[in-house]
């Protein structure tokens, strides 16, 4: 990303462009065209509003926390009606109450859905879900912006009819770059849908995207970066990828219990970043990311919104290794010690070695 | 833009927050907020669009090339009805003709125009412009993409109710960033426009901005990038990086005139981008910019539709000094002498140089 920036009508940059179009589809295991737009994941989530619905269709968002409650305010903004299934933060959703809604609103156009609910460290049921979706004639549309590349998500095998993500996350460049992909299913309702688009019209990126071009002036050194990065996880493969995350996200979970400490998403963690309850101990969980980040170097996020002040959470993935856990938990404990919260030293660090050694064991 | 990325939601992105936000201010020359977006200059035009305006508005597009076409095409998208202002390309548009536009069609909500036509390198009558739609009582919402940092667009000064630029123009950054601020009247606007916008929603931007926040993930790198240009050039001084651009400018239309060239914008040429007709002697007019990179490691652009093969065009804004424009023209000489069209050896060069060492004289 640090070379000279690359001009994007020029041959160069259509070489790049083939590299990395057929690296994202290895990523989302689809033989659709992966398509990339110059903005964050909000914008990503718009996109697959604009593109797929029309004015007044009714459709059911899954709000498990900030970013499901971010589908339903799109929807609004744009006249679509979610019937809003909500989850206890830091839980999944059930597919049994999927399969009731979708039951009982017949037309529904589509679901719309976390892979990875960031704010909570919830995995849904992704599989359930798009299954579910297609057996109603709705179509499933998966924001997976903490979730492509840390676990399993085949979009074609899964029958995901809009899959998206975004670049700062397990792709690990920095923001500014967002990557969706549609089904067949979801082209013919893009034709059909009404809502206005023109940035984020998918239509004509993918026509850009058939000559190696984009629609409009791409993101060039992100796309540049990309190369790279997809080049790590492609040589590192898919299922060691996932492996890893999912070990570095047990490390995480189990060194947090070893300190006393409640796993938000206890039923349904998510690989990709663990929330861990404030414990009763410390009465301004705020403090926990501050000091964590002023004094020991490490940034780590509080919650949000109603959570604020009750969880942080732990990110594992991406350029993330066995050794980041260990930094972290002992960071962790630090701070901990710092505020007073009792815990028996180093019982943290012990157990994500256990399990991070585990790895050693098996690799 | 190399080093590590900054979290976004930490006292150290709030503090790089603070000072770029000054230092854009005073590059469009206003006291209001320039806000940043994560997208590229055409989501930025989107942006101006479903903010300022309401299904059904009528508006007048300046249609003096490919961008102000744009205009076109997105208020139709959004249902906005465009009263269309197409210039002869190579000519600004005449203010007379606007004023009798506006006479014409009472009720105008908004001009939509572009401050230099970068398809045609054709500088437009910006503060003439904003003072006719002041008059009758429109927005004058301008494209400064090609335009900010390159020449004279005090905002305040001049009554522009919305400005615009992106990031890989004369800020010298690469794609992925762009800017919009809005004049107190354009807020006013703002809040009475009904067109949906969520990611583009300018109101949230204004409000995180006030404690030095984004909306949605910024685009970081750039953002750490944009620190770098605007010291630059704000350490050099508008007037002196005005001034720079306008001699090199007139140093590469000489130097065009010199090698029997004509400059497509003879009459209000911008200094940002001079686009040459491509001679007769000349049948395949593509092949002079694809000559000039491939054997001569220049990039320059060509013409856009209509003027495909007809045009090419040459920069000379942002990173860029006088040898560069001499190397420009160098490669030039070589490819029209290559390519069979008659001149005197080094006319180029000559006149691009006198124009330039009259620069050192007055420097």
């Amino acid at each position: 990303m640090a070379r000279p920036i690359l001009h994007h009508r020029t041959p160069q940059f259509e070489a790049l462009m083939t590299e990395v179009c057929a690296g994202l589809q290895t990523l989302f295991q689809t033989r659709e065209p992966v398509l990339m737009l110059a903005s964050s994941g909000t914008g990503v989530m718009e996109a697959a509003v604009v593109n797929l619905l029309s004015r007044g269709d009714r459709v059911i968002t899954v709000d498990a926390g900030k970013f499901g409650a971010r589908w339903e305010k799109l929807c609004r903004t744009y006249g679509v009606e979610p019937i809003v299934l909500r989850c206890e933060r830091g839980q999944a959703l059930h597919p049994a109450r999927l399969e009731e809604a979708l039951a009982r609103n017949p037309g529904v156009k589509a679901v719309l859905f976390q892979a990875s609910e960031t704010s909570t460290g919830t995995r849904m049921p992704v599989r359930e879900i798009c299954a579910l979706a297609r057996r109603f004639g709705a179509l499933s549309i998966c924001d997976a912006i903490t979730a492509m590349g840390v676990f399993e998500l085949p979009m074609d095998a899964w029958d995901i009819d809009c899959l998206m993500t975004a670049s700062q996350k397990a792709l690990m460049l920095p923001p500014g770059l967002s990557f969706i992909a549609l089904s067949a299913r979801a082209w013919e309702a893009q034709a059909r849908a009404d809502l206005p688009r023109f940035y984020f019209d998918l239509a004509r990126e993918k026509k850009a995207q058939l000559r190696s071009q984009s629609a409009w002036t791409p993101a060039t050194t992100l796309i540049m970066g990309l190369q790279e990065s997809l080049r790590l996880i492609l040589s590192e493969g898919l299922p060691r990828v996932f492996a890893r995350h999912e070990r570095l996200g047990q490390a995480t979970r189990q060194a947090a219990r070893a300190l006393g400490l409640g796993i938000l998403a206890e039923e349904a963690p998510s690989a990709a970043v663990t929330a861990v309850q404030v414990p009763a101990s410390i009465n301004d969980g705020k403090l926990i990311p501050r000091l964590m980040r002023d004094r020991y170097d490490v940034v780590i996020a509080g919650g949000q919104d109603e959570l604020e002040g009750r969880i942080f959470r732990l990110s594992h993935f991406g350029n993330c290794s066995a050794a980041d856990i260990l930094t972290g938990i002992t960071a962790l404990e630090q701070t901990l010690r710092d505020l007073g919260h009792p815990f028996t030293a180093g019982a943290g660090i012990e157990a994500a070695r256990s399990v991070l050694s585990e790895e050693q064991q098996h690799g």
